[in-house]
């Protein structure tokens, strides 16, 4: 099979840990027979010092032509705390995932049995947790209008979607949950927003459509409570961008396995697989950063762009092996030895074989 | 002193928790020559029940001529999952703090050893933990336009921020801070939202005003993963409503007391004080809830809205010593012998004379 992937590294300690990625796609696809054709792309602070466009053209042409993107991170201190700054890193995002219309974001959190005493909860709320966020990505407050009135004195955001948004994620959050174990949970807050009524309504006239899925609503004030008190109860959560993207960071933590956690963003056109753990600069250039997330990305990416199943089974049991057997970076190495960023991805792609 | 509280039990196990702080009150009344002038208002599911409106006009004239508030909880499960009633209980609770102006509520989370093992996060990430976040509560998109387009089919709600409204509110962050440990987190979305980057401005602006404050800013989703991961770390975070309404209820699980957690609303006519636990309408009842938040409550409600700290710290060593005693209800008894909510409360206000 021919794989077309775009590869954008990104900022910070994304160019390290996507060559990890690249080093392990490889070595998978000249095992199983497939040729990977790579075309890089910038992105992020990068593309803004190259050519003043966090997202430029070029790049998005790039991702409109590839069957798949493999992302870092992008984001940069020289940004932070300048909510003003013209140009910030995070439009690019922005951009990217609507113009590419990147609709769903899809975030597993689930425990590593070796890195369960990591987590900030004890074991025994953790245990079995075994969850994905599905994030919608490309509607609500992140896409609707702003402004400022009366001379700046008064700033305003709008929240918008429609039924035809929500049916499409919530589509997909019921034939994930088919594939699981069967449970889905709307997050909203019904008991304040029209939006989330019209997210309620929508999910319950769709239920009749999958009646082996057992359907609940929670408000996501209860939601970000539950998470931490019982995350192992939940198996496939849908909810609207916003509330999303604070629940996605939040379950995050709880699995004492953050540094591992891919995500996959499904859209209209490709889509994207990337770490969650973001640009991390004070590591970059370092060769530390831990390269197994964006490695079980690419594995997302095989299975869930590609329906490449086998060459993403194969992916994590090295990323397995690699943890059993102490091949880790610093953050992970604990007593043992330390392993740098290109020596990880070197053994990685060396066992794939 | 004459103390003029407005007493709206509500809904749930609402009036035997309030049952119990009442008791308390009058004793510690009774103890340091105070008057208390109770008078009581119907609110929530039973206000629904007895006139058709969550916060009728005569409780809302009840709550404007007293000095403060003692609240119960409302909220009823024949509401629940039903967002298209016509009148909700949760409504007469945004109409209450409209119209009282409450645009403060303060939501402390702190520890008590003896409980500490209940908390679900590990006890070394949460020792020490002792934090105050301040939600704004009157504006934002709880309050701003929404409804609905297209024939039903687009739904969209306006969050909406004035300069003065932030300033409110964070001058009241600013002054807690100077009365604690110093530091103060802003919590926004200023990457995104315009009515965040007003915010985080006018909270730069007011530095210069409290040069002794720490002040820090961050992304809501970087918080949502920090209170789980380090809660000890905050002292006073300010937020925006929604953002207030997720964060303050995910704080409310790490100390694991969460059963004992109270809270303010700080207002324009009056301030109000209530158990953040909510009507539990499983116990209702049962005479087995918890009632010490709404002790601790009104503990809060002596200190705030009279200044009356000696009484407040009075009520705060006799929670503690029915704490030491295991002189608790059954959610807290273990092993011990259970109480009856009106034996602890009886057993308090004893303790007080
Ligand atoms: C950087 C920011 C705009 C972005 C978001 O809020 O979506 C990030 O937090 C994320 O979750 O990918
Ligand atoms: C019941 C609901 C409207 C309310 C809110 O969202 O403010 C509640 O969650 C709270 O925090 O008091």
């Amino acid at each position: 099979m021919e794989l077309n992937i775009a590869l954008l590294p990104g900022d910070g300690i994304g160019p390290e840990v996507v060559g990890q990625a690249v080093k392990v796609v490889d070595a998978v696809a000249g095992k199983f027979g497939h040729k990977v054709n790579w075309t890089f792309g910038l992105t992020g602070a990068a593309a803004i010092d190259a050519v003043g466009d966090p997202y430029p053209e070029s790049t998005h042409a790039i991702c409109m032509a590839a069957d798949a993107v493999l992302f870092g991170a992008i984001g940069h201190p020289r940004y932070d705390n300048d909510p003003k700054a013209p140009v910030r890193p995070e439009q690019g995002l922005l951009k990217m995932r609507k113009q590419l219309g990147l609709f769903a974001n899809v975030r597993p959190t689930f425990t590593f049995p070796s890195l369960i005493d990591n987590s900030p909860l004890k074991r025994e709320r953790i245990e079995g947790t075994d969850l994905i966020i599905l994030r919608e990505l490309t509607g609500g407050i992140y896409f609707g209008e702003r402004g400022r009135k009366d001379g700046g004195d008064t700033a305003f955001d709008t929240c918008t979607y429609t039924r035809d948004e929500v049916k499409r994620l919530a589509k997909l959050g019921f034939e994930m949950a088919m594939g699981r174990r069967k449970k889905l949970c709307c997050v909203d807050k019904a008991n304040v927003l029209e939006s989330s009524r019209l997210w309620r309504e929508t999910v319950q006239d769709m239920e009749k459509d999958f009646p082996e899925v057992e359907v609940s609503y929670e408000f996501v004030d209860a939601v970000a409570m539950r998470l931490v008190q019982w995350p192992s109860a939940y198996d496939v959560l849908i909810t609207e961008n916003l509330f999303g993207d604070i629940l996605t960071d939040e379950a995050s933590v709880i699995s004492g396995s953050m540094g591992l956690m891919p995500s996959a963003s499904i859209g209209v056109h490709t889509s994207l697989f990337e770490p969650i753990h973001g640009s991390y600069p004070q590591a970059a250039g370092k060769d530390i950063a831990n390269p197994l997330a964006t490695v079980l990305s690419a594995a997302m990416l095989f299975e869930d762009a590609f329906g490449l199943k086998e060459e993403a089974a194969l992916i994590r049991a090295v990323v397995n092996k690699s943890l059993a057997e102490g091949i880790v970076t610093e953050d992970l190495a604990g007593k043992g030895k330390a392993y740098k960023t290109s020596e990880v991805g070197d053994w990685l792609a060396s066992q794939v074989s």
